[in-house]
C-alpha cells in the first residue's frame, strides 16, 4: 500500500473510535481516545518507534538519530463533537508515515525524530484547549485538573482512570535535549489553497485571536402594548452590533470576525427582549489590527447602547496574541514544495493549534493540506488521497534538507 | 380592609405560586397553578359562590341571581415566565371584588355572575394561546391535546395529572344559558393612561396579530478560517431582519412588530451560525394593514435570503384578525366610569386577551387600568390601589346599570 492510501486508511480507522455511534466525537481521556491511542501505538511501533505515554496522556514515538537534537513532529488526536475525520489526526499519521520512509530505507538520520500526538487540543471535554502540547511545552495549568466535565467528572479523576498521574504533569515538560523545531501538518480548514489549485502552503503565522463575550440589558416588555419609541429592546440592538461586526470584519483584509454564540432573554415571541449576550471572536494575523478593530467595536457597541438607552457589559474571555512560524524553517519548508515540484504559497493561520503552545518552547513549522470547501468541524471535512502523497513528500523532504543543513 | 388593599394582597399571594423561587413563573397545570387556584377557590367561596372546576382547568365561581341570564367576569390567572403580578390575576380579583359587594349587600341581582379563571392564555408551556378561554367559547381544538411541553409532557396527561379529563373538553363549552355579556378587567400594558393621567379606560377593540416563525439555513464553519465574503451566516442575516422588523414598525402609529425569540445552532462562540430562527409578531388595529406590513417583511426576508445565500423558511404559528368591543357594553362602561366621578376614555388594546376568544360566544366589554410605565410581561408590574379602588367602584357600578337596562 502507498504511504498516502495507508495515511487514508487510518484517518478511517481513526473515525471509527468515537464516544458517539454515528459521528465522529473523540474526547480527552475517553473510552473513543483509549482505543485510538491502541491504533496509534501500534502504527508507531510499526514504524520503528520506541512509544511512551506521559502523564496527561499524550502518545510519543521516538525514532533514534546519530545526533543528540530531535526534531518534533505531531499534531493532536482528540476532536470536536460531530467532528470530520482529518482535522488533527491527518498530521500525525502524516508524521508517522514520515518516521516510517526513514526506516524502510534504513537511513540513520542526524537527530532523533518524536511523533506527538497530543490527547487534547480541541478542549471539548473540559472547556480548557491544548491540555496535550501544554503539558509538553510546560504551559499545563495546575488549576486546570479541578475542572469539571458535563457530567461531574474532575479533570485530575479522568487522567487518573485513563492511566497517567495528575500529581506528576510536570514531568511531562520536554526533557529530551536539543530541539531543532516542531513541525505540525493539518487541514487548512479555509478555501485559499482550493481557490489557488495548490495542494499545500506554509503557514507564515497563526493569526491572534480576542474572544469577548458582551451582554446588552435594556427592557423586557409586553410585545403588543409597549410602542415602537418606548421600547429598550436588547435583540434589536445586538442585531445592530452583529451587523457592526460584520462590517467592520469586511472593511480589511485577513481579519474575520464572529458572533457565534447569542442567547435572548426572556426568549419568548410576545416579550420584548430584555436582554442578549453574545460572544465575539475577532481574529488576525497582526495583533495591533485585531486590538485596534476589538476596540473601535467595543466604543461602536457602548455608543449603540447610549442611543438606544442599554447597558452594556463586556468582559475578555481570552487574548491570544499571534504567534510567527520560525522563517528559518519555513524557508526550508517553501524549498522542500518545490523541490517536490509544487508551487509554494504562503498562508496566514485563522485557527489556532497545537504549533502555538510549541511555539514557547522550539521554533515551529506548519504546513497546511487543501481541504474540500474549506470546510472543517463538520463530517464534512475532506482531503484527497493525491494531496496527503504530496505532503508526505513534503515533509519527507524536508527532512532530508534538515539533515544536509 | 377595603376591597382594593385586599386585591392587592390578594395578587401578591398569587405572585408567590410559581414554579421558579424568586420570579413568577405560572404555567398551565403546574403545581403553581395547582396551588394558586386553592386560593382562588377559597376567595370565590368567601364571596358567595358556588366553584367548579372544568376539564381544562379552570375555575368557575358562580353566584347566583333571579333571572335566567348570566353576566360572566374573568380574566387568567397562569403567566408568562420570570411575569408581573396583574396581568391576569388583577382582573379575576377584581371581578371576585365584584361579587364580594353583591354578596356583602344581600343584593339579589336580576342575573348571575360568573367568575372564570381562565387555566391558560399566554400559552407559556404549550406555545397554544387562550386554552382556558377557548375550552368555554368552544373554539378547543383537539389537536392540541397532543403537544409536548419543554420536558416531552403532552397536554392530555398534564390535564390528567391535574384533574381534568381531556376527552371530555368539549363539555367545558358554555352550557348556562342566556349570557349578557363577558366583562374582563387587565392592567393596560401600554403607557396611554399614564399618560393622559387616568386611572381606568374602556376599550373599544383589540388589535389584530400574526405570530410567525422564521427558520433561516445558511452554512457553519470555522470562525478563524472562513474569510469574511465566503460566509453564509444565519445570525447576520436574521440580525440584517430584526433591524427591519423595527424599521417598517416605526413607520406606522400603532403598529408594534416584535421578535421576542432567536436561536442559533450551532450556538457555538467559535463557529459561524449555521442557523438562525426566530419569532416574529405584528399587531395593528386594522387588519389590512397588519397584513401589508407582514406581507412586506416577508419579501424582505426572501430578498434578503437571496442576497446572502441563505434559504428561509417562514410559517404562519397563528393569526388573530382584530376584534371590537360591543359598542352597547362600552357604552354602559363608560356611563359607569362618569358615574364614578373620572373621565372617560377609550383605547385600542394592543395584546390579546381571553376577551377576544370570548367574543365568539357573546359581547364583550373590557376595561383597562393604568400601570406604571406601561410595563408588563415583567417582575415591574405595578398598578396602585388607589386605581384598583376605582377600577372596583365602575365594575360596581356597571353591574348596577346592566341591572337597571
Amino acid at each position: 500500500m502507498n504511504p498516502a492510501q495507508q495515511v487514508m486508511e487510518r484517518c478511517d480507522l481513526l473515525a471509527s473510535c468515537s464516544d458517539e455511534p454515528g459521528s465522529i466525537t473523540r474526547p480527552f481521556a475517553s473510552d473513543a481516545m483509549r482505543r485510538a491511542q491502541q491504533y496509534v501505538r501500534e502504527w508507531m511501533r510499526q514504524a520503528g518507534m520506541t512509544v511512551s505515554r506521559d502523564n496527561i496522556g499524550n502518545l510519543r514515538g521516538r525514532y533514534e538519530g546519530s545526533g543528540n537534537a530531535t526534531l518534533l513532529l505531531g499534531s493532536h488526536i482528540d476532536s470536536v463533537r460531530d467532528a470530520g475525520k482529518y482535522d488533527g489526526p491527518l498530521g500525525v499519521m502524516i508524521a508517522i508515515a514520515a518516521v516510517q520512509r526513514a526506516h524502510d530505507s534504513s537511513k540513520r538520520l542526524p537527530f532523533s525524530l518524536e511523533v506527538l500526538a497530543f490527547a487534547d487540543e480541541e478542549g471539548l471535554r473540559y472547556g480548557s484547549t491544548y491540555l496535550g502540547s501544554r503539558a509538553v511545552a510546560g504551559g499545563f495549568e495546575l488549576s486546570d485538573l479541578e475542572r469539571s466535565d458535563a457530567d461531574g467528572v474532575v479533570m485530575a479523576d479522568a487522567i487518573r482512570a485513563s492511566g497517567g498521574d495528575p500529581s506528576n504533569i510536570a514531568e511531562d515538560r520536554w526533557s529530551g535535549g536539543d530541539v531543532l523545531g516542531y513541525l505540525e501538518v493539518h487541514i487548512e480548514q479555509g478555501p485559499v489553497l482550493e481557490a489557488r489549485g495548490l495542494p499545500v502552503g506554509v503557514v507564515s503565522g497563526i493569526a491572534g485571536q480576542s474572544r469577548l463575550e458582551i451582554a446588552l440589558t435594556g427592557e423586557a416588555g409586553h410585545a403588543g402594548t409597549v410602542p415602537m419609541d418606548r421600547r429598550r429592546d436588547a435583540l434589536t440592538a445586538a442585531s445592530e452590533l452583529i451587523l457592526a461586526v460584520e462590517a467592520a470584519a469586511t472593511t480589511q483584509t485577513g481579519l474575520v470576525a464572529t458572533v457565534g454564540k447569542l442567547q435572548v432573554e426572556p426568549g419568548v415571541a410576545n416579550v420584548i427582549p430584555g436582554r442578549a449576550t453574545f460572544t465575539l471572536d475577532v481574529r488576525h494575523a497582526d495583533d495591533r489590527t485585531r486590538s485596534a478593530v476589538s476596540e473601535a467595536l467595543l466604543t461602536r457597541m457602548r455608543e449603540t447602547a447610549r442611543r438606544r438607552k442599554l447597558t452594556v457589559e463586556a468582559h475578555s474571555i481570552s487574548e491570544n496574541a499571534a504567534v510567527r512560524c520560525a522563517p528559518g524553517l519555513a524557508s526550508i519548508l517553501t524549498q522542500a514544495i518545490k523541490d517536490c515540484g509544487q508551487r509554494p504559497i504562503e498562508l496566514t493561520s485563522g485557527a489556532g493549534h497545537d504549533a502555538v503552545v510549541m511555539s514557547s518552547l522550539t521554533d515551529i513549522a506548519m504546513l497546511f493540506v487543501r481541504c474540500k470547501g474549506g470546510i472543517s468541524h463538520n463530517p464534512a471535512e475532506s482531503v484527497s488521497a493525491a494531496d496527503v502523497a504530496v505532503a508526505i513528500e513534503v515533509v519527507n523532504r524536508f527532512i532530508e534538507l534538515l539533515a544536509k543543513s
